[in-house]
């Protein structure tokens, strides 16, 4: 109810503020047998670090994480895994500023008059740092994935503010600190965020992601459609204001002869649908596209209210980074791939012995 | 876990397909004491009927609802309200061809594939016929919105195939049978949809709805945020690819400097927000833009494969909307009102005696 | 929230009142591909039906279901099935007293505090017969349970008052009105329900309902233990106040070294645990006993408060069963056909691939 | 699905082995503004710690409580609030035997056909241990019914093996290690402990838990009601094996004119229910009475088989409760607090501004 738990069947609850001892979740419902370790999950916090290059917070968090449960001689048991993250670079500073005031684009005013009741520190539960244990969650649906089902995946930064990136190579996508799958543009990258940096302001970005391999059958018709799942997840990441599977906006102008995928004994012709058929995956990749807002957190001074309701004005000065985008990308990559275990399990519970004799066709005709 | 239930305080569960003996769905957790009566359900789905125009589905359906329980002299008792839609137009004719083949960009193929079952008939549980149950279960959160919050829920169609239509009036959408804001629009819709009609093709559209009046507190910080249960809600309706909240894409491109929406003791400045801040409402208008794809049902042949896997191809003669989105816009209004409601008991259950000194500021300076 | 959905994987959603039009459910996760038809389902209402003997409520419903969705050509599609039963005997009385007055140990006086509304022919939403559309869908998940794992699921009249009745043979229950197990204890309890109808007042009862054939393996070890499961289900139908699995409330009394059942290579020798061990199904006879509560409606005047809280007294002489302990047994055994299909689908989720090379070693031995 | 979680608006998800690095919860959906420490919840797990007595587990572990969220300047606000228990005596020693033998009355069997794998230190998740976070969470659910309503939740041990201990008063449970309500019997069953220990067996318990103070209207009708999910979470408490709600199987032998409790302008003149009419609450205490087993883990052999199959047998020399009903006394109260608090947030969601001018009656008439 209070939503801090992420999916039915395989179902994690997150927990923690930015500047409160820690952050952590619980993951339940995986299943036993899966070999796990923190090493493996570390691999994927470790993409999503602060402080990895000056175009994201200066924050220093190592993010080690610790798993608490379900796992035994290496393997998991199929109870509840839960996982632990201290925070330790909790910087002393006077939040007495932003305790007072709202930050325009923060949720600031809102939860304030929500709950009555506000930890400030580096934005208390707002904080994108939340995400990390999303990223670790993430790490063990993807395993159990790509283990079980062969499925991969992955996620680029498709536009930095005006800069639209081409897509090159996946490979591209971990040469440089931006996840931008073309390395020619990542000079033009740096000079924009040195120059937003100086300016004291942010700006936004979008973000694909692709997932390859996931067979046929996964989502549930009406409410809980495959893809109105993932646009749940992905809505659900600070930040984002669109979501978009396959076409996406693209759609609105478009014919029925054009859009709709051809299908062949080869394979599909197109994949105009992102991989979903009416809320159910067709075995083509499923592909999402999201738009991330600047963030709220900037030097200029701006227009506001204090708890009082008097006008004011209010800058933030601490760690945050320009471009919240560009760490949303491994963010995005984890709620894709919690969203894709969730809905195997489910899928299983309901249709786990069902056979048709019609081929499954490839993905798509190369 | 089958998907077919909406929301958790305010839940809807949705069954029937096009051609069985009847829809409905039942509504549990409505507040007791609503004044509820099926003429005002009726009122909404008379919106969204077919049949009401040349531009839509010439299927002839008086949508006429029942209230089966939950109502006792005229009011809410608190119990389950199941509501119930008899078909009544269920042409009989030759399923074979559908019943073999699938359609590209339908349902047909994903849902074989994971049932290993299916009725073909007028596209089963897949038919949008199903969306009016949300429209009759939304008309009930719509009133209990209006009269416990003055929460008023309106949508209109913002963009046919290549046209934009210009938001002129609520009142505009009232007069045509597009749901278009703007009456002088109108001709050339028409026409655009007599050139569609008689090419065999569908086309695209884009649907903006818009919650004014909604207080300030509704949504839940992580996961169920307000904005990602709308995006879930959106997504949820057949054919919608992509979601925005506020400024949606355009915030890619946006600085925090122009995005953040600054407060004033009047009231806010802007709203590139959209009403939701940090996953919570903000008591700006909530407005949700959203693409629909074309329908995917047209007569124009198409490359396709059949239950053997076999190259064939396909071509659907029957009564289809050439552009969904056009009857889209009260099921879109009804999703939105249904998470409005839902997480309006929700926000209730935690924080029901919450109250701050700080006023609450109006939606927006004029 | 409401609590009008039962399950989680295999979900009953339940509406209706004792005299609104309609009463019925809908049930969301069946599997495809079961054969299913009205009839069946109608064999399992009949034995719940009333006005079967005099010996129940002499009420005359035909409890006719119609399937509304979810089946198509004979079988499940896995779509929702909605069923519906027309309420048809609605007599026509003057329910002024009842609704102004609370019986006690009936459901008036909180319903009507907690709603401020309430339904009062025939007891509204609170009258035993909403418990025939959980015979309905239960009808459902044994016909399943019975195919796919080969499960039984067997009750009967344990005790009624002082009278103990000794289980001969399943067969006995069948021949009698009271789901009685010996056939020459009928006479008796024939003459003792006279004496009561007589005298105006009403009686508890026990009932035993039993499952065989249940796998190793069903329940969820912490919360949603298969006992607890089936505790919440038994201790929501009406008038219930204990719930006993295996020893019961006799374990209070036993060492450890009497109440573990000891495991052999040829099965297990006795059966304490009710085939539930750590939440979680153990191969054995799943054995449940519950205790009914006397019909609170009797001729018998009592003292009770009005609506305006003022002292008066209460009689009922409308239809009721002088002991809701008989009629009570399809319905134990439907709610413990929904736990146990529920968690055959929730165990195929997470643990869908599991195998171990330890022998499933016999229910017990002979 | 995995049934880690507890609650709909309270909810509390649940993770932790016997002889992992930790077990912990989060608590999600508390109210914000609720006074909180660690020192709080430490005097409830107090209760409930190994070693306080000779007559249970002689493991000694500390249960020291760390808030790692949710709570600021010692308030909740409204996040979840993670809580963690370290164990710190997880004694070394071999547990090869228990690893590959599976103990009668045990989950052995059970989890390993279920899951394919076990952690078999000390029981791994099937530990008693586990219930120590209940009661973690428990106090804060305990806390704010007592503050919000003036509830109060207590329980006592009401029978020890063949001994029935008469209530005296609730000051007598707090001055022995028994939970026992009456002194005097104290030294009896001292003397009956000690005979169980030096014979290596173990016996059942009764436990009585009652909560007063409950207003009416919490509780949910059919499936969710009040008394329905007492039975879950009392039945999802280890070696549980009975469930009654006021009269209980008392109610099998009474009429209704003796079972139904009168209303009166003082207060209601009995409590056969329980506390609970319809699901609902009714303003009266509300009675729950708990069978416990045995503790399956004696020193005394047992026929059983091991992993391969075969016949053996099995002793446990292990640090085990003699009886675990002694310390399921503040684990019954947290469990029964638990359901309390969820109920009261769904009441409010659905029912918040419900109001009757029907007077509340008394608990009941002096």
């Amino acid at each position: 109810m209070s939503g801090n738990t992420f999916g039915e069947s395989f179902r994690v609850t997150s927990f923690g503020e930015s500047h409160g001892p820690a952050i952590g979740c619980v993951v339940d419902g995986c299943p036993p047998g899966l070999v796990l370790a923190e090493s493996y999950i570390q691999g994927d916090l470790d993409r999503r670090k602060p402080g990895t290059s000056r175009h994201v917070t200066q924050r220093r968090e190592p993010d080690t994480v610790e798993i608490l449960s379900g796992v035994y001689e290496g393997r998991t048991t199929g109870a509840p895994i839960a996982l632990l993250i201290r925070n330790q670079d909790q910087r002393s500073r006077d939040y007495a500023v932003i305790a007072d005031t709202f930050r325009p684009g923060h949720a600031d005013y809102s939860w304030w008059q929500k709950y009555g009741a506000r930890d400030p520190r580096g934005g208390g539960r707002a904080s994108a740092r939340e995400t990390a244990v999303r990223v670790a969650a993430g790490a063990i649906a993807r395993k159990w994935l790509e283990e079980a089902y062969g499925v991969s995946v992955r996620g680029y930064l498709a536009q930095l503010g005006e800069i639209a990136i081409p897509f090159v190579s996946w490979e591209a996508t971990m040469g440089n600190p931006f996840f931008a799958p073309d390395a020619a543009v990542v000079p033009r990258l740096e000079t924009y965020m040195d120059e937003l940096r100086h300016a004291g302001d942010s700006v936004g970005a979008r973000v694909n992601v692709v997932a390859s391999g996931v067979p046929v059958g996964w989502g549930e018709p009406v409410f809980d459609r495959l893809d109105a799942d993932i646009a749940h997840a992905m809505m659900g990441i600070n930040a984002v204001k669109g979501v978009e599977i396959g076409a996406g906006f693209a759609a609105v102008t478009q014919r029925g002869s054009e859009h709709g995928d051809e299908l062949t004994p080869e394979g599909f012709l197109s994949n105009n649908a992102g991989g979903v058929l009416g809320g159910v995956s067709s075995g083509q990749d499923v592909t999402v596209s999201l738009a991330l807002k600047p963030t709220s957190s900037i030097r200029i001074a701006r227009r506001t209210i204090d708890k009082t309701g008097a006008a004011t004005t209010v800058a933030t000065e601490g760690r945050h980074d320009p471009c919240v985008g560009i760490r949303a990308v491994p963010v995005a990559e984890a709620m894709l791939a919690l969203v894709l275990i969730d809905h195997a399990l489910r899928h299983r519970a309901q249709c786990g012995d069902v056979h048709t004799s019609t081929p499954k066709i490839a993905a798509r005709v190369k």
